[in-house]
């Protein structure tokens, strides 16, 4: 059994993650904290864990650092920096679900979320908890930087065409359609029922941080800094991200070039390619991301539609899977579930 | 490893079924019969089972009765009748999701289906599937009647109470919001999304067929006839029951008295009844009821709050629950997973 | 010309009574007035109103007073009593759409909203705003204390009843579904898109304020003290409620009789009975209440079914009714406008 | 008074049209036609035009030609162009909901339609009903093609843009998201609520017809052809369309010269530009467009953000605004209702 922890139990990432941790038969949960909540059970702020009793602590890094084989931090950006280092050097491994650990270059980091990067000297060693790519690294990871939610479902989307030249990397727009989820648990009357329900607005447009994050990934995947237009947008649901994404067909390529492209996830668990085009209804609930796309031979474009559970694929599931990976657990376990469609 | 089958695999209890079966440990799924989809893939019509290779198959009840131990049915009601007495003839033990047999007394049935039944002599073998209640019957039944939605919901807020003689069997009022799914898969006008979508309507008003299970099971509790008003509506979201039930308080008595009556749940792994007035999203995804109450004083009514996930506590994952029991499985297997809140 | 005036222009209520006078042919709008933000125009705070040059003032009672014919306070309850004494010594008409002046006794107020009331002393003048009742006070009222959402709701489908006799005054209970708007523009977690979508809960049961100004009413109509059950829900969309109300029937009270008792809405321009049950898209974004019922012989009940937009019949579209008796205006004037449906 | 007919007067779109004529003070409805309810009251299928006694009939051209002024047609493609002419020859104006009417090139219809035209001759003199660009042509029309809801929000959008040559031909890309009352009124699966809630898809992807009506209007507002990739999405509420255009910026505009190119619109009663970037509910309810855009010069693209409501700015709302020109009555008549926001 795994010992873990949870820092940041009772937003919605850690919250998911607390659910899926509590129904994983290879781990143990040792300390769940929560600034907001401490001295409740869970299951006093999240009801459904009623039947389970788990306390929510406050931080004590010394006896998490004991009692912990992994550290999940699920905390804004930033939060996290002072700690980690403390569970490293006792040989805890930490997988962020934040922004902090996923850019090699601080310098990126710091233009796009206008903070200085207080840990630098880790972003060395720290991996893009993204498997799909970086399997082998995560499996010996100390520090895992696990993805973002609008960068997963772009990157599995596009990082393989790029690697297989199918499509050129100038001309790519990444437009993308989350539930409300995605945007936290927080009091702000822009995502109050009366505010969101019955429209759908865009935001960060041109400038949303996960831009910065999904060029990273995809520049490395062409060889070739690559400049995307990714504009997110909030729509009246709960939990998902479709991403349609527009990139100009290379060299007359093909449908078929474009199924051997992504036949580099054919032993995947978790992404699923395929001649339909997903919905989110599809995934919702799921570790999943589900692709189709469409050769439009009249304007020369590739469209691609992806869809990931922003909490499940694109943070908390994620997490997860990772954790598996560098615990030589089975790469699934935990997260075997189906997508619950209705 | 317990071989099953189901038979209307494509319906929304249907595939809800085949969703927590194919998670379930103890059993194999032999077949999954559909008579709109047979020859088709169940990945085809529901997406997120696409990781999953599920024939969907015609009727073939030679074949099935062979190779299953037990068969689900999730058919319109009066559809399987004509099937089951095959199944338990060869000592296939059946759970039927219809509303066929959960009767005592056939002409109950055809007073409110409004059509006759075609297997009465079955009634009397038959196992009206409510755990709490009927748990022990249940373990050597042949043939279970798999409650209906609503009276799960109602029954397992009001049975102790009545038995305990807490509150009053006169003037039993019992007013509950649904989701959309209840209505089934169907392309009817009244569930499309514009006409549902921003809106609540009460329907079947003094007239639904529930309300006679109800009465039945009520009765059974208190001994005498109980008549309740039960009013459904439809509310604009896909899963979950939300019953408001009003009742007179008997004899004075007080909040202590009602959770001690409640103390018959004590052991039960799904139902949890608590201080705090439970809402759908504490029960969304799980086989969880969750039961709250308010003595009110001043009218000398109590006002109870039960919660189920219609698709699961009211459908497909109280049949599997009702299968643990029969197969000896653990009761809960299968069925733990925490609701989703979000 | 009528001169008028909103306090409390950027809270739900009051943008939608800016929206309907910003429609209504006979009035012109003198002062809107906005606390949290004065100096702004009304389009940047709620874009709808882009096309109007609305500037937001801070209350100055002096300037006000001399412009004004008619002043709605559309502030917390609590928040008016201080200024409206002020209007009203000049002449000012005042329409108030908080709790604050609909009831007949102060202690009943005191009781129900836990604070002291601040002018006890207008109780006396101020008329009970539901024009279905009390037209002719209406007319030459100075202070008009315009009726809650719920108690809108509930009162107008059960007056006419209580009155005519056919129903009992005991055993009435009254189950309502708000949509959100109702809970007005705020920051809170609870109201948030997440916590509100896919889910039902119950509220202040047995103990919401509304409970107290429907009883008054019922009273009143019934000739004795009536004492109800009040449950209000909230359901996951912006506009709407729809109240399910039990009452016993009397003396074998016939549908006919149901019918006759409601013919004295037969000249009402906002009120429909029908034999066929409202839903909430029938009358949201109308003035419009809906009812519809069912004699159930078999309980010896009568479900009544009765729909209103809470922000415009519950709330800004009543206000303008009010208006239009007080100024003479047409009653319908503003308020012709089909609900949208869709 | 001008006397309107309208034949389809239960879709979704045709109700939305009765109900707008409704309220329209220079008009008089003579007829309205339905092929399924030919017989009963619009508020028998609509109850919120209860208070309106409105008959459906049976077409009968004879009789609505001798009574009407303007005739609306909102049938499906194909329908109308049969009984057009008829129309027309007696002098009676036609306002078309369909496609058929919109094209200059029968042969661009017949190739996205996939059916052949019926009526090709009157290509020539029907005019395309978008008054930003058409005002004139329109007043004299006899025929009007009214534009589709994803072209009024897209070419409203781009239009003044490439007249002014700010931005590049090539290269543009239109992402639409839609409420589902677009699809229109009908017994679809993928229409019902549990389908269609809490997800979201693309759908005609590569294909959709809107394409080439947005192309051709593009093509002469630009001088030469442009070709454009178009991506509508269904999302789960009822009306309302946000489109998100991407497009090169030329010659280095900056936003300043985009501002001055939509200066075009400055005396448009219902396009409104702003450097705040529109949301659905923002027009939801009007007849306006809201614009707002983002120049990204890191990319080098312009980000347009484009609303309307899908039933009124892009369908029943442009018909009576198409009808106010064509009858010389003020063109914001019936019109001027503010969006509803909540």
């Amino acid at each position: 059994m795994v010992n873990v922890s949870v820092i940041g139990a009772t937003g919605y990432a850690g919250a998911e993650l607390m659910r899926i941790l509590s129904g994983h038969g290879g781990v143990n949960i040792t300390h769940a904290v929560s600034k907001s909540f401490a001295g409740k059970r869970l299951g006093d702020v999240y009801p459904n864990f009623k039947s389970r009793d788990i306390l929510l602590e406050n931080m004590d890094a010394e006896k998490i650092g004991a009692d912990s084989d992994v550290v999940f931090f699920s905390l804004p950006h930033g939060a996290s920096c002072e700690h980690i280092p403390h569970f490293l050097k006792r040989g805890v491994r930490v997988i962020d679900l934040s922004g902090d650990f996923r850019y090699r270059d601080a310098a990126v980091y710091e233009r796009w979320y206008n903070i200085p990067h207080n840990a630098k000297e880790l972003l060395g060693e720290s991996v893009y908890g993204l498997p799909e790519v970086y399997r082998e690294k995560i499996r010996n990871a100390g520090l895992v930087g696990n993805p973002g939610c609008y960068p997963t479902c772009a990157i599995l989307a596009l990082y393989p065409l790029l690697k297989a030249g199918v499509i050129g990397a100038d001309g790519i727009i990444i437009d993308s359609k989350s539930g409300v989820s995605g945007a936290g648990r927080g009091e702000k009357l822009e995502n109050s029922y009366c505010e969101v329900d019955e429209s759908v607005k865009a935001y960060g447009v041109a400038s949303h941080r996960h831009t910065s994050e999904i060029e990273q990934e995809l520049s490395l995947a062409s060889g070739r800094d690559v400049i995307v237009s990714f504009t997110p947008h909030l729509v009246p649901l709960k939990r998902g991200i479709l991403s349609t994404i527009y990139a100009p067909l290379k060299n007359g390529a093909s449908e078929k070039d474009i199924f051997d492209a992504y036949g580099i996830y054919k032993d995947e668990p978790f992404v699923i390619v395929s001649g339909a085009l997903p919905e989110i209804k599809h995934v919702a609930g799921s570790n999943r991301c589900a692709i189709g796309f469409v050769c439009d031979a009249r304007t020369g474009r590739l469209v691609i539609v992806s869809c990931i559970d922003n909490l499940v694929k694109g943070a908390a599931g994620q997490a997860v899977q990772n954790m598996n990976i560098m615990c030589s657990l089975r790469e699934t376990e935990g997260l075997e579930g189906l997508g619950w469609y209705l």
